[in-house]
């Protein structure tokens, strides 16, 4: 047998889609299933109860990552492992994360009713908070997990507004696993799907992206200090750390600019004090991401903004700027070998495929970080992502679908 | 008898600043008693009963504004009238708008002790919501006392974070009165008296500011709107509203800058949406004051503003920039008749006095657009108000109530 004559089903894949889009549903389409709420929790729920009608062993880790393992025949092989993420953004689509798990439980179940078995276990992975909307940052399930984070840093980790802390609603939702999030350091290879975040599958008309590499990403809060002052006071003399502010969010977009394509920075939060009408601001707080397509950029992006930094505060006397870095990964490259096979697998299924890098961070960089891991794209509309209005076709979701099933099971070694 | 003669009590007047102080104080020294929450309640009563205690009429009319009358001899002559403001901002001084309420006093005060009378009643007001930090825009009980804005509009005014209204907190704490607040447009003269807010008086060394105007304002509401995307999008092609409003922000410091001190202009609150970490922001709403010495001056910024937003836009397609003007007042002149009174008092006292304009708005500018008005101010250290650290010393303190006593006594007709 091979994965060709397995029964996967796309029209089974998008009903399951469908109904765990119904946690956390949202009156404009999308959902708003953010990591360990309620809505977070029914999903996972889901997830376990497909996966226990189909035999699977479920095991949650002290990060509370679900695991679902599928035995393989030989007792001495590692597992390959198919992970993804089913929280979503407050104001997230229906595919986002959840495509990558379903596309893995689709393969499980395809096994399961072909009655087929593999030379190694199959471990499917829902990895806690990918997201950080709530949580920040994030993927620090999978980061800590593979070793490069502390787990009871995460486990502390609060809520970005409210009381809670993840390990808090983990034990809350039953989710506070026994299981070591080390065991994952364990897996023989690890495969990841997800819709691109981008225009350029769309554009091209081709459904499969072979991702190379990930862009290497800074994240920095920024902290501005100023002086309080009427807003009558006399322009001399001020330090607006609202205006300061504005001067380095203005100055990390023109390095990105001025980088011919090569690097990517955004501001994207801000909060003032006193954010009175008649006070000029005492302080701000921004946060900065930096990204490049090089590691060696990546770090002069860096100099170059803190030097930028250092520029405002010289020309506007009164003004502090200090950047504290929070979020980090360096440029990453995905394991050849296997990003090799699923593109000859797309070739095989007469799919269109497309190398590319990730700018966008996933829980796969993490993994590829400690061992073969790859990452593959299915387009979405108009590349809009983390928007109630993403959306894919079901032909992209079921080409996704075969690739990475055959992909998958050739690494697995498909018996019967 | 004259003025010179009358018991007041820089001492008194210096004790009863210390006990208002009670009313919301701070850890830090300052005070926290925002426009009709109970502390406001608290200091209004306190006022209240000390008006009682020497025989003064209260009233208090439909926007909560307190009238304290001490009728004249001549029953044919309207009042003469000292105001300011009990209210301070969330992280407020000592003295700032009390002090002016609280030098009215110990003029009527010593008027009792001294059982002397005057021609014309005198009329102490304390009004609803100067500041405008719990409540916004400020000062718009005075503006709808002289007609400068609708009453109705003045209740419905909603709290800046919470379910209150204006109207409904005046029910809420008994200030609901029944006096029609277009009564004191028939005053015949107002005194108001506040610390500079500046440097000004304290740098010079006179203890005495004459203000001769106001410098016009505009304060505007800014909502820039742009794409929400993903912070691994591409550079080309993003509409990034924080982006757009930090170019805002700097022009309108820019405009200022370049006037050769004759303007200000400061952003001074923001909010972003979706404010998200991995989200370029879709929207940005600012609040932008500015100010200019003269009203063509203030004319031309605000065209030049709007000039700056629409280059802004024009620069970044799918940004949209609106402004939308929330609150102003036009340069207004304050009446000589009234503040050269002032300044000759001063002169005889032996006490220096400095004529300036106003950059700050105050409840006089409004009167001062309906009838005849004046404002003095008194030194504050460092400039610092609007502050927990805002101070003054009792010489200043007393120096400014034995001008404004003296002005306010020649105005009435100080009898015997």
């Amino acid at each position: 047998m091979t994965a060709t004559n397995l029964p996967l089903s796309g029209a089974r894949l998008w009903d399951s889609l469908m109904q765990m889009a119904r946690f956390g549903a949202l009156p404009g389409g999308g959902c708003n299933r953010q990591a360990l709420t309620d809505e977070d929790a029914e999903a996972r729920g889901q997830l376990i109860a497909w996966g226990e009608a189909i035999g699977l062993q479920v095991t949650v880790d002290r990060l509370g990552s679900i695991r679902l393992l599928r035995p393989g025949r030989d007792p001495s092989r590692r597992p390959v492992a198919i992970g993804s993420h089913l929280d979503t953004v407050p104001t997230g689509g229906k595919f986002d994360g959840v495509y990558g798990v379903l596309a893995g439980l689709e393969i499980l179940r395809a096994l399961h009713e072909a009655g087929a078995a593999t030379e190694a276990p199959l471990l499917l992975i829902n990895w806690t908070n990918e997201e950080g909307a709530r949580f920040s940052p994030a993927m620090i399930a999978s980061e800590a997990s593979m070793g490069l984070r502390e787990e009871a840093a995460v486990l502390a980790t609060p809520e970005r507004a409210g009381p809670a802390t993840l390990g808090g609603e983990l034990a809350r939702l039953g989710f506070a696993g026994t299981a070591d999030p080390a065991d994952l350091r364990g897996i023989a290879a690890y495969f990841e799907t997800h819709i691109e975040q981008g225009p350029v599958l769309e554009t091209l008309g081709k459904p499969i992206g072979i991702v190379t590499h990930a862009l290497g990403a800074r994240t920095f809060d920024v902290v501005v200090t100023g002086k309080d002052g009427h807003t009558g006071a006399p322009m001399d003399g001020r330090a607006d750390a609202l205006a300061a502010a504005a001067a380095l969010i203005l100055a990390a977009e023109r390095l990105a600019k001025d980088s011919a394509g090569e690097a990517i920075a955004s501001v994207t939060r801000i909060a003032i004090t006193p954010d009175a009408r008649g006070n000029i601001a005492s302080g701000a707080r921004l946060a900065c991401s930096t990204r490049h397509r090089t590691q060696a950029g990546l770090d002069a992006l860096s100099d170059a903004l803190r030097a930028e930094a250092a520029a405002i505060c010289a020309a506007r006397p009164g003004i502090g700027i200090a950047l504290e870095e929070v979020w980090a990964y360096p440029q990453t490259d995905f394991a050849p070998a296997l990003y090799e096979r699923l593109e000859a697998a797309a070739a095989r299924r007469g799919l269109g495929s497309h190398r590319m890098p990730t700018a966008i961070g996933h829980d796969a960089i993490h993994v590829a970080r400690a061992l073969p891991a790859a990452l593959m794209f299915i387009p979405c509309h108009g590349g809009l992502s983390h928007n109630e209005a993403e959306s894919i076709t079901p032909d992209w979701a079921e080409a996704g679908l075969l690739v990475l099933a055959d992909a998958v099971l050739e690494t697995a070694g498909l018996i019967r």
